[in-house]
């Protein structure tokens, strides 16, 4: 399928996660650019607008939204101005990725509900990440496969080495266990019924009004029971762990970047069937720093030294199976130019 | 720093490789576009120039290189074209991903040496492409960092599922140990010297004509034994490990997707320290995904129903911590729009 | 220090947990012998008395409590009759180990602390026999050294692969879910203040009548919350994990027969020091073949031939080493004997 | 089976190894007793005969055989005393137990083997204890099952943190490899045919006049080709892999405890399918830990306070079930007697 020509996307916000996007959006992604940034503080907006070619910056979301060369807007502003980003969206039509949350609470979600529903049409993704992750994805297919039976319970493991300063019991939830209640929603294809919040003693290492760690249930319409460690000053990293416990066997991503089931008698994963499997994102990174090594008037990586070292090793090593016996490698002294 | 235009790529053969170089430029890399596309069959050369806007086909590399809208060239055409294809693109002084092999054989890749030295600077990368594997990076960085000494061996295994017809004993070497001759050079760091191939009695599902599995030793300029395990008929799947063995520890890279260290009474690995280093992908993804769907003109992803659902539980979730007791969630019902 | 001679035990009960302590102490176990065996049904006692050089059987345990070769009592009949059995060993002051439960309920479990209170000293080993198990041991050190902080969390999996016919709800609890009480007061020290049952939707596969799995929560007069996933018809084998969350770092038991711990930025384990740690369950399973062996008159294991062999492939190896080359190894023919 | 009565063991060598031995025989194994242990040392023996009741001391071997108790034979005193020892064993038809080496070189070891022949039965069991460890049981029993089809190389890791003073490149071979050459004998069923030792550039660590790491490959008489990386000064401890390659699959044994193969697109192990398999040992330790603490006059272990407080809380998780809710434990105020 031949795509449409390069999107062009208005980022609105350019704190953290904004700037993130720009720089996403303009190194990373392909077939789009960022053509408009949005920032009440003027300043911020112009030297991010400055990194990318053809950038305008503004300090007004309405404005930016009404420029001819925007096609998109990615909303990375603080949730209390989300509402009004994506009624002003909507009123242009344009397709929005907004950042998790939405908007801070169920009323004014409600009012952006309605608002899509009277244009008659989807035009919003909201941010939840993890529905992109390679083992969340993983996860879902087996769960979806239907293999090992209905899900029953899931198990989940969030912990951060230490939170930020300020942080709440209310933000725990709000901006912590909202991605397990994302996925327990998305993975389980069921709403969540009731939640209920218990407490251990807190660590030593908790700040000051600040339970932690707390561990949350959740019930589900489908009859599941869904259980959260979030841990926010574990010390030792970051870490997403889910275990999908179904009736023929159990499921559990991220350990070490696997998914390892227990089923019919033995636990353990699945092994690549092919190169393109294992090495893809090798292939992506390989041809990706080509191309900006290229733009940047660089040459970088494997050198025709080492495609002339490789092809003598192999003239060596088709003798020494052909011969068997050992054979010595002859390389010419290395030049100059690839020392 | 501001990138500069985007690339216009010529691909140089449109088999496999070279097709999949083409979607990959097209659909995934970011800053280039496949400008014109290569190959001696001129229906398959214009089938694949037909899936790209702005893509024109040809059967002589040379007319393409010399092309207006040609900044580099990817060659992914048969290992005996390649060196045609390399000197006539330095002739142009054009930026080069050769696929590998660079030529088929020492003394053509001798002369391509010679040639960019003439040139005077680099102009070419070699497509080895495990270079730019994640867990490969990984491990070269613990031997550069010098954490575990100096290396003095590295085991490899080399697995495929079944090999494809005609593969003879050289190609073991030439189209499969090449990836180990040029890992064991990177990796340390070091020339090979010598290499030995041992055969055990072949397997019973080796194809009649081929010894396999085979074990071939390299040894280095600078003192490591390197040993791999070549079987391209081990019926169980594609796996390819590294183990370095260090003066005071080892690395192990390919078994389930994370290095895993001995060193000082541990085996074990690295917890990822924040989100960005957990979820850098998925948000790549995530962003992709985006403006791929809103280029063919969908809407996919999590909804406002699902930001609004999130809202919603969230809220229940601070009440169920302030209250200390179980809170059910309220929703309205699902409208007709995110059914 | 000198152990006294060997131990004289009575087994009182013969069923499957009894016959297996049986066999046990007599063929396993160092410095003790069955002496006595007791059952209500005396066809069994004496079957099983009959597999065991200078063993009674009996019917009733007061008889074989009070016999002149009986220095110790093993209680292995069903629950209900275990307080009769521990107050009659308390009035001949014995030691006993009795299988769990101690009894069925609370009250009467009661009135056996009071009886041995009364007698002044302790003189019964209760049958939690996780307290044994290699990975427990090593979790509850790890726990007590202090390195990782106060456990916080403590989360356990309990597994069936079928439940048995008849398993009740409250089964449940008092024959599966009881080994997680014990050892949460065991390895947290502290004791358990109040139980909370959770239940999603039964699996299709749980048998009429039983909810199963379940989920349980503890609380600890610590502070600590423990959750259990008791399910006991999951279908893919008997599994039993748990990890404990603590302060700086976290241990999980039971993943394949290995404690991993996240703590300090890494996930591993330990790696054994020397060939004591690693194999010496091996030098003791060598030890036990040979005397098993003996005893039937039969020899078995590494023959000479085998002590020949590795002689003669050493001096091969020592001469490969110091002449630096391929050296083959002579053998003789192999005797008769040896085949 | 009734099994004969106890056998008595005179214990020949009592330094590390035999001390240890004794120590297992009268501690640890069911159904044998040290009656003589013999050394040189006169003062050693007597002093290791004064650990164990009715243990005479002995310096001559022939006259500890000679005894009236002695039933067998362990042989654990220097290489170069073996064959003298037994030869003597063979004078008494004692049965042997003789720790590896059988015999320093393969010349003894041919007389040891006619000696044998001429007695016209086996003897002698051959101290390879690896045959004996629970990993290594279950490989050989993986690849005798067929499952995986013929073995076709066999890679083995052999590492210690340190070699002991004085270790020399023959003791390499003669100490360390032969382990590998019986289980390779053993695992594959085939006879070695020749060896090959290759060395990287030592390891800074290796100690003056000892190459370390080396790497030694056996052929064997069933074509299968097995490599050995022998590292004695790695530093992080003591680690021996073997990994089976064979037709349709891999296994590996050696990390952490648990054999994982790779077949069928699938990597990982079996799961226990019942308790006895996962706690079998635990029963073994908890039976064990009970008859040695009640034979040295003590109570150790879970107490029938451990036992009413299992009551109690299974009292409050039976209700927490049947109501629903959270249920308070009610214990007694703990006695002195459990505290």
């Amino acid at each position: 399928m031949t795509q449409r020509g390069t999107l062009s996307v208005a980022v609105i916000g350019t704190g953290r996660m904004g700037a993130d996007h720009v720089r996403r959006i303009s190194q990373v992604t392909n077939g789009a650019r960022v053509s408009a940034v949005v920032d009440v503080d003027a300043e911020r907006a112009k030297s991010v607008a400055a990194t990318v070619e053809g950038c305008t910056a503004y300090t007004d979301p309405a404005a930016a939204m009404a420029a001819d060369d925007v096609d998109a807007v990615l909303i990375a502003s603080p949730g209390p101005a989300h509402e009004a980003a994506l009624l002003t969206a909507f009123e242009h039509d344009l397709p929005v990725l907004c950042e998790k949350p939405l908007t801070p609470d169920a009323a004014s979600a409600l009012r952006v509900l309605e608002a899509e529903q009277k244009l008659g049409h989807r035009r919003v993704q909201v941010g939840f990440m993890r529905r992109y992750d390679a083992e969340y994805i993983k996860l879902k297919a087996l769960l979806n496969s239907g293999q090992l039976g209905r899900p029953l319970m899931l198990h989940n493991r969030h912990r951060n080495a230490a939170s930020p300063p300020g942080f709440t019991d209310a933000m725990l939830i709000n901006d912590s266990v909202v991605h397990e209640m994302d996925v327990t929603r998305w993975l389980l294809d069921q709403e969540i019924t009731a939640v209920t919040v218990l407490r251990p003693t807190p660590s030593d290492n908790a700040p000051d009004g600040l339970a932690d760690p707390q561990f949350v249930v959740f019930e589900t319409d489908g009859g599941a029971l869904v259980d959260v460690e979030i841990f926010v000053n574990c010390g030792f990293g970051y870490q997403v762990q889910a275990e999908a416990v179904c009736e023929r066997g159990t499921a559990r991503i991220g350990d070490g970047h696997a998914m390892v089931t227990n089923a019919a008698g033995r636990w353990g994963g699945t092994i690549a069937q092919d190169f393109v499997e294992r090495f893809e994102e090798a292939y992506d990174r390989e041809v990706q720093a080509w191309v900006d090594a290229t733009r940047r008037g660089e040459v970088t990586g494997p050198s025709v030294w080492d495609g002339y070292a490789a092809a003598a090793v192999c003239e060596a090593g088709v003798r020494a199976q052909a011969e068997g016996r050992r054979i010595e490698v002859e390389l010419i002294e290395r030049p100059a130019l690839y020392r």
